[in-house]
């Protein structure tokens, strides 16, 4: 017979999943109720109106979708997207070459404006790419790259997708909760995230929010959402309906009582506390790297406070030290994904995970297995 | 400020979610670690076994879809079925009609075999639709309808597909772990669950398991997978590789706690104590309810154990009832849906919740609020 499994206490200090705090683990056991009992329904306007607040917006269709961040991804997209449009995607990391993928599959054509990876999305370029695309339906861009620690300007590259008319779909899985994502003062049209990032609830939901005006473009679609399960005429039906919902799907209610609770600590900390606390941490984890020898991958000003990108020195074994910080110090920390694999390591301090303490012991162990390969 | 939200405790006995039983709540609120993490890896595949043994199968493509039976479903229908494809669909219940929605948004076309509600699918209707659609590329059915309460032959479809070269897609939703899912025995091609029925965890994640035929058929795909989020191919490196596994997306990790924690109650239980147990309990509440007056919706042999329609008598305000029971007797049982709302209730009496002590509960409580009503 199996054992139960008992999962080791390890700092998260990945790019994600973060730190879960115990009061959003205590309100993930709690007992499961039915998806239609009115009091849970209940808890779900309490949750579409956290997300407004997390968001800064006032859009109607604010809700977390029942599945990870890529879900959240795809329902931008299937949703926004129809075959024949055109998209201008930005790629300057892993992230955005997956927003290609998902157009291609919604049938549309992706033109692309890469960046190298641990750079910043260059306005200008992408305003070259919506000139030379008159009629795209939508501008995709990463506003805080996980691969690569890199933050992009997403107020101005909004207002370029308005200028030339196009919907501005944002990712923002691992923005949201440790810099400011503010849709209604950018005027994005969609903006995805994720609950295991700077939210610190467990992964398995993506919150969302789309203006008024994606709204309008979902009604007046020529052709279906190709997927039923994303379908946001259909879920705005169980999130929306007023009196009778009707059933979509089966909400993921324990993973709801979690981010509700995750939520109220967002609110209670404040969103501009939240965020100077990353930054704080963030120039502590620079400072405290620098002592050891350790730079940062990316250019002071285009940072991430959230996910640190450190170069691996020459002849050091990344993935030896990885292994030596989890199993010696209990500490897990990030690879590099694609083409910096090997090159980086990548550093969160996320959500309840961005704390003094923690980047003291993770300076102090990295700094230790640093010393021994030397010795 | 928001409080933190206490949900109360509902003995769930509707569609489901059922129950969780306390050693599964206390399992999702465990420490979250690294979805990379060696020792996480090890757990899932641990999960790939015991949903084998609850599969009855040796499929290696055999794992838990990070999201709700919904996108269980969907990702069986988008990685069988390209556009251009013709798919015999039974539909005797809400879910048929769900597979039918999938088929057409997948580009493909469905051809109905349409039984009554509360029916089971009528095998020579499906015989004659596979005869006179050579080159069906999938037969789809239900096997329990969880919007009626019928049980189909599922063994009997799956020989027919097999007898006309097309892959058989079955719904087990609301079966597995209830009454006898046998994947191999019944030479089923793609069969997915919910993790919220008669498996007791909480709701969220859809088992699934794909035979080699299956297999086959995704790689000799002349299209790309419509879904990123979905495609087999890509979950597969994540849930499969040896070794390095490729990053697909983040795992619902405390969700896999939670589920395989409940498979280990239901292989310490074992199928057949379980289907027994399932059937034992239904049994009761037949009698049960006989005895105040109310009878099934469906005929004697098409019954699911672990989902009674009830028959709402002429006269009774259907959901007044529904509501006396949640507020007067904190237990939940479900409406009709579809061409069934306001003719049926569905008493769930699934996984962990279809004990002899529900049983009794809900009938007293059935009785009383009749008897309220009469009087």
């Amino acid at each position: 017979m199996m054992p139960s499994f008992i999962p080791p206490d390890v700092l998260l200090l990945g790019p994600g999943p973060s730190p879960v705090p115990p009061n959003v683990r205590a309100a993930l056991a709690r007992p499961t109720i039915g998806h239609l009992d009115p009091r849970f329904i209940g808890m779900m306007d309490e949750i579409k109106e956290l997300l407004r607040f997390a968001f800064e917006t006032r859009n109607a269709l604010t809700l977390p979708i029942s599945a990870p961040g890529s879900a959240g991804m795809e329902a931008a997209f299937v949703n926004l997207v129809e075959p024949g449009d055109t998209v201008v995607v930005c790629r300057n990391g892993v992230f955005g070459g997956r927003m290609r993928e998902n157009v291609v599959r919604a049938g549309a054509t992706a033109v692309m404006v890469d960046d190298a990876f641990g750079t910043p999305i260059d306005i200008g370029k992408v305003e070259s790419a919506l000139k030379a695309n008159p009629g795209a339906k939508a501008l995709a861009f990463v506003h805080a790259e996980t691969s690569t620690g890199v933050v992009s300007d997403a107020q101005a590259l909004c207002r370029l997708a308005r200028e030339h008319e196009a919907l501005a779909i944002v990712d923002a899985v691992t923005s949201l909760g440790g810099i400011p994502v503010r849709a209604d003062a950018w005027g994005a049209d969609a903006i995805y995230s994720g609950s295991q990032k700077c939210l610190s609830a467990p992964p398995g939901l993506s919150p969302v929010t789309f203006s008024e005006r994606a709204v309008d473009a979902i009604r007046a679609r020529r052709t279906q959402v190709q997927s039923w399960f994303l379908d946001l005429g259909l879920v705005m039906g169980y999130w929306q309906g007023s009196g009778a919902r009707a059933y979509h799907h089966t909400a993921p209610i324990n993973m709801l009582y979690a981010l509700h609770e995750a939520l109220l600590g967002l609110e209670a900390e404040g969103l501009e506390h939240a965020f100077a606390r990353h930054l704080a941490h963030h120039e502590r984890l620079r400072d405290g790297l620098a002592a050891i020898g350790l730079d940062l991958f990316v250019a002071e000003g285009a940072r991430l406070p959230q996910l640190n990108a450190v170069r691996v020195p020459d002849g050091v074994d990344e993935a030896g030290v990885r292994r030596r910080l989890l199993e010696d110090f209990s500490i897990e920390i990030g690879a590099g994904l694609g083409e910096l694999a090997g090159r980086i390591w990548r550093i969160g301090l996320m959500g309840a995970g961005s704390t003094e303490a923690n980047v003291d012991r993770v300076v102090a162990a990295l700094g230790e297995c640093l010393r021994r390969k030397a010795a």
